[in-house]
Order: structure tokens, then C-alpha cells, then sequence
């Protein structure tokens, strides 16, 4: 069978045993998580020894340290990945929610219920333990996945996928439901991005350049994460110890992660106050201060820190690292302006103690996540008591922001007639 | 200027008015379709003048009288319309409703706003009314819009437009919030349907071809409506008297809509009983029939009936015309699994006496609505309760079944701090 074939009949297979799979009892889809749960330790030889070969290949292929950690697995982390599908097992069921009931005046009995979307496309790099949460998520919610990873980590994928695929047959739940697929040919994962009358939902998880070629080529709807340039607005009226405090927070905590600061913008009134106190705090972490020339201006009197005058690029650029862009602004509405131009909806905050400026940030700021005094860094599906997340989405369909369990389901209108016709 | 500049000019400015629109005032918003509805009655004159205009070209371009009676306006169609737009300013406003308000143990309060998505594109053919009613819907739910209409009523759509404009310019909101494409350059649509930075859902209107059209290019997240291949299926068990009136309300009320019937499963046991009484009352209204050879066999037996033998084409063909197949199955599990392999997720019904019978195809069949003992003619948005609707959705992302206002909106987190920092 050509590739393509089989991409068709994996497909194929995934959207009929998905079927079944959306109305499964709570306790057979629990019963699966523990048992791949299990079966990642009591494999946990095989399953390392696979992504052993993985290591030496990216080693001889010169892969850099830092993506080399990301492949790496070891019995501690599987024991961590092990434990997470049992937290995902121990969430609540998304699925079989009635909601919006009610009896219409013809008697019609009307109302919605929750069930799984049906198929989700997953497509992946590196992180093999994607495999495992990305399918723990899934099966819980009733739904089949079909699962693309990287090529650097092919054999411990596979190794994965034998022990899932195990686990899910020993409680009779059909093994279609998850589809692997070994290829690394970008043409066919194009054509998989184009099959919506078989997959429901794609998922890309990686870099920037996987998430544009997979949003640029779908024509299945795309739910993406992984970005997002974060601005944290100081207003005149802030509480200077409480605006050091976040700025340091959100830029500090994780500058690897999406919701992490990249650009403070602050109020002229307050700029000569809270600038050399919070610079001086990011400096403890060495900081990188990306400045324009009132910041600058301001900040160029403090010795000892790290400053760069701003280009027009720092603006809605997304650092991931121990950067900042500094911005000194007229007023809130400059603010506001500048975070619509070159923010991406992902994390806004405002520090204040102005109440109408706190309402008006809150009113006309569009984003995932708006915040008044309070760390972007919250943004996140289990800070924000959903439970494990699937990603954070920054487009504005379906759901926005941190996509838990039932984040990837969707409903059905059931109604309940006794010969009723339309007149 | 040119074409591809103006509409990436137009875009953006829509963008930009969407932003104040989106937390504009209901009672500003409804002041808008207020003069919107009284502007059509005042402007009537030029508005049927030019789509004179239209008519007369349509005529000379030797267009059919279906396809003609579609783009003519009179004087009273125009009063309907402005009826309809009163409508949805009566309506209840979605944007701005607050839900899922809490409190987390680290005293962060969190919960989530409901906020219009942004720019809608519609992209329709020939009715004029859809200018108007999808501009009433737009606006009412804080929703900035880009109009594509057909060009055989470009004259009546600019009529049109040039009243809605000055009707919303009269209340003070930004009229960039509505833009008009003048363009019949299918190159210019395909551009606009992958500018996903400026629009944030498309909403196709028409035939199968624009819809396809839509769907097969668009990055930008599609709702399409339009189309439904719907099953009744008549159980073993189903009352006679109620299962005839049902299939004859749901192929006879309205058999261009969408949620008309298309196919008649049949359980073999009531085949004999209930199909010869179905086909003499669908034959009163000339209905024709393509059976299945089992099928054919019972009713080939009642003269007088229009009967053709079905081919596998009949299963899964949206006929929007007085013709159904039918097919006699063995059981409830070949009527869900030729549901599953023909349906395309629209509306589907069982009509039955048998409790288990209706619970299991609630459960096991997979549709924007499912019933049990009515016609699948009430799946519309007036009938379940939203008002009007902007179309009906056949995908699982978003939203499923009719899409009201609340439907074309999104949501954002709302999170209120003191000075929250993530550990």
C-alpha cells in the first residue's frame, strides 16, 4: 500500500472507531488511562531502550543539547508522564453534559448534550511525552487521534503507541482509535490537513514553523497554541511595589513559556519611579531591556544593566528568553492602541489602582486572558482549575484561551417530539 | 488604487472600527437597526430603482425566472426586511454577558465575558435581503462585517449599503464597521479568505458551489450552512399515523430548505404497513420516489405511484425537491450505521414507541440535531428558540445546528488581581 493509502485508511479507521468511542462509559475510558498508566512502567525497558536508539541518532545527526533534553526520557520521566494520564483519568467526564434543556410551547422537549468532536489530528515534534497526554486527553473526552510526531523521536513513539494501543484493547475500547503515523513526508501531512470530512480538529504542537505551515495549509478547522506576545501595561496610578513585583513575575517565572511578559508599557507619570526599581529587579536575572528613547532616557542614569535601544521589531515580537521590550506611553489609551496593534490575543495585563482605568483596560482590550494586578504567567489550564490543557488557543472560534477536556468536545441539539409537525 | 490594495484597505478599517463596536452600547446598537429599518422604507424609491437596474440586466443576460424571482425587491418585500431587522434589535443582546465567575483558593477572581468575534465576512449570491440581514445581525452582536455579494444584484446591494451607512453614521458608530467588496473577481475572494490577521470567521451563503468554494480555500474558520441530507428512520414500533404525518411534514412543508427529508429508512417488520400509506400520502403532492428493491417491492404492488429504482447515488443526495429514496433495513443498527455512512451531520430522526430504540439513536447517531417523533423541519433558529439565525452548522467547532447571535460571538478571560504572583 502507498503512503498516501494508508494515510487514507488510518483515517479512515480512526473516524469508525470513533463511533463507538464517543459514547463509552465513564469508567472503560478511566480503566484505559489507568491501564496505559500501568503499562508505561511495567514496559517503561522496552520503551527507554527505543528511545535510547532515538538519542544516538539525533547525537550523530549533531542535534544541539537543548533539543536533545527535549527527546530524552528516563524512568523518572516516564513515572512524571505516568502520573499525568492519571490525573487526566481522574478528571471529571466532559462528555454526555445535558445542558440548555427546556420545553417549548408546542411541547417540543429541546436541548443540547456534549459529545467528543469526533477525530483529532495531532502533529507534533520532539516531546515524545506528547504522545501519551495528548492521547490521555482524547480518549477521555471520547475522542479517536491521529498522531504525527517527530522523526527524531520515531522509535520511542512507536514503543508509546504498542503500549497504548495494549492498554486500550485490554478494556475493549477498538485500538483504531489511535493512529500512529511513522512518516516524516510533509506532502502527506498536508493532505492529511486537508481531510475534513474525516478529521474534526488539528492540533499542532511545536515551534512557530510548524503551527504557520499547518494553519496555512488546513482546511480542518486548527486550534493553535504555543505563541503569544504579552504586554504588561503600568498605569500612572499602580502601586509601584506591586507593579515590580508582576512585571518581575510574568517575566522570570518561566521565559520559556507563552504567557511569560515580552513588553512593558508604562505610564509617563510614573516611568521615572518604577522603571529604575523594576529594572533594577530584572537585572538580579540579567534582563535584557529592549528600550525606546524615553525608557532609555530614563534608565540610561541607572549604572549596570543590560539596555539595548528598541527597533520597530521589538514591538509584538515574542522573546522566549530573559528579554524585554520597555515602552513609556502618553496614557492608557496609547496603551490600549499599542497592545491592538502588535498584540496576539494572548495575555494582557494592566497594574493600577484606578478603577475606571482598570474597567476601560478590562472592556477594550481583546485577548484570551485580560488581567488587572495580576502576573500574565496565570494563564494556563490548570491555574486555571480546568485540569490538564490541550494547549492555549489565541484565535477567538470555539474556545479561547487554555483548552481543557471539554474544550474538544462539541454538543448536539437532541429533541424530544410526540408527532410533532411543522405547521 | 488597486483591487487587491482596497480590499486589504478595507479589511483593515473594518478591523479597526470593530474594536470600539465591540463594546458599544446596546441601546446605541439598537438605534442603528432602528434607522437601518426606517432608512429602507424612506430610501424605497432608489433602492427599487436600482435594483430596476439588476433586473433588466439579469433579464438580458437571459437569467431563469427561479434564479430572477430571487434578486427582485418590491415594496413590500422591502417592508419584510426592515420587519426582520426590527426583529433583531427586539432581540436580546449577547455581548457583555458574564458566566463562569469564581473565586480560585489564591483569591484570584476569574471568570469569563462574553465579546462579539471581531470581522465577519460574508460572501453570498444573488438575494439582496442577506446584505441587510446579515449586516443586522453583525452589528447587534458588536460584529464589524465585509459584504461580498453576487453580481447579478450589485446595484441593489450598493442601494442598500448606502442606506445602512448612513443609518449607523446617524447614531455615531463608525461606519468602516461595514464594508461592501464591489468585486466580481473570484482571485480577490480567494485572497480575502486567507486573510485570517483581519477576519475572524467566513460565512458563506448560497449554492454548493460558492460553498465548496469557501470551505476548500478558506484558513480563515468557516461556518457554512446550506446543506443537509436528512433520514427520518421509522422503527418497528413507530405509531403509523405518527410516522406518515412526520415524513410527509418533513418532505412536503418546505422541500428546498435543508432540514427537508431526504431519505426514509424503513424496519423491515412495518415496511409492509407503513410504506403504502406513506407513498399515497406523498404521492398526493407528486412526490417521487427512488426505492431500494425491497422497498420497491412493497409499494410496486399501490398503482398510481411515481416509483424509480434507486441507485447508489440516492444515499447521501440532498434532493431540495419533492423526491425521496427509501430503504428498508433489518435493524436500528443498519439504519445508525447507514445514518453514519450517509448522513453529513444535519438533522436526523427516529420515529418510535420503543424507549430503547430512541435512546440508543440519540446516543449512537451523530448530527447538529437529533429527534425522536418529529420532523426534522423544525431545525431552525426561530423554531428552537434563538430568533434569527445566520445559517445552520453542519461542523462540530464552535457552534453546531442554528447559529443565532450568541453563536457569532467568543468570550474572554477575566481575571482580577491584587498583586498575584504565579509560585
Amino acid at each position: 500500500m502507498d503512503a498516501l493509502s494508508e494515510l487514507k485508511m488510518k483515517c479512515r479507521r480512526a473516524r469508525q472507531a470513533s463511533r463507538r468511542l464517543s459514547y463509552a462509559a465513564t469508567p472503560v475510558k478511566n480503566a484505559a488511562l489507568e491501564a496505559m498508566a500501568a503499562g508505561l512502567i511495567s514496559h517503561k525497558d522496552r520503551i527507554l531502550e527505543a528511545n535510547a536508539i532515538d538519542q544516538i541518532e539525533a547525537r550523530n545527526a549533531g542535534m544541539n543539547p537543548a533539543m536533545l533534553d527535549r527527546l530524552i526520557l528516563t524512568e523518572h520521566r516516564l513515572e512524571v508522564i505516568a502520573a499525568d494520564v492519571r490525573c487526566v483519568a481522574a478528571l471529571p467526564d466532559p462528555v454526555g453534559e445535558f445542558f440548555d434543556m427546556r420545553t417549548l410551547p408546542n411541547g417540543l422537549v429541546i436541548g443540547k448534550k456534549r459529545v467528543p468532536l469526533g477525530v483529532i489530528a495531532a502533529i507534533y515534534e520532539s516531546r515524545p511525552n506528547v504522545t501519551v497526554d495528548i492521547t490521555a486527553l482524547c480518549l477521555k473526552s471520547g475522542n479517536a487521534v491521529v498522531l504525527r510526531g517527530g522523526k527524531e523521536t520515531l522509535n520511542t513513539n512507536k514503543a508509546l503507541v504498542e503500549v497504548i494501543i495494549a492498554a486500550i484493547e485490554s478494556v475493549g475500547i477498538d485500538s483504531n482509535a489511535v493512529q500512529f503515523l511513522d512518516t516524516a513526508d510533509r506532502a502527506l501531512v498536508s493532505h492529511l490537513l486537508k481531510m475534513s470530512d474525516q478529521i474534526d480538529l488539528v492540533i499542532p504542537r511545536g515551534g512557530t514553523g510548524l503551527i504557520n505551515f499547518v494553519k496555512e495549509n488546513s482546511t480542518v478547522p486548527v486550534v493553535a497554541g504555543g505563541a503569544g506576545v504579552c504586554h504588561t501595561y503600568v498605569d500612572a496610578s499602580a502601586k509601584i511595589e506591586n507593579a515590580v513585583a508582576i512585571v518581575y513575575n510574568a517575566k522570570i517565572q518561566k521565559p520559556s513559556a507563552c504567557n511569560a511578559l515580552d513588553t512593558i508599557l508604562v505610564h509617563k507619570d510614573i516611568a521615572e519611579h518604577f522603571l529604575p526599581k523594576a529594572a533594577a529587579e530584572l537585572n538580579r536575572m540579567s534582563v535584557e531591556l529592549h528600550c525606546d528613547p524615553r525608557s532609555m532616557g530614563v534608565l540610561s542614569k541607572s549604572p549596570g544593566l543590560k539596555l539595548v535601544p528598541a527597533v520597530e521589531d521589538d514591538w509584538g515580537r515574542e522573546y522566549l528568553s530573559l528579554t524585554a521590550a520597555v515602552k513609556v506611553v502618553d496614557s492608557l489609551d496609547e496603551a490600549v492602541d499599542h497592545i491592538a496593534a502588535y498584540g496576539d490575543g494572548h495575555s494582557e495585563a494592566i497594574i493600577t489602582e484606578d478603577y475606571s482605568a482598570a474597567s476601560r483596560f478590562m472592556n477594550e482590550v481583546d485577548a484570551a486572558a485580560v488581567y488587572v494586578n495580576a502576573s500574565t504567567r496565570f494563564t494556563d489550564g490548570a491555574q486555571f482549575g480546568l485540569g490538564a490543557e490541550v494547549g492555549i488557543s489565541t484565535q477567538k472560534m470555539h474556545a479561547r484561551g487554555p483548552l481543557g477536556l471539554r474544550e474538544i468536545t462539541s454538543y448536539k441539539w437532541l429533541v424530544y417530539g410526540s408527532g410533532h409537525v411543522r405547521p
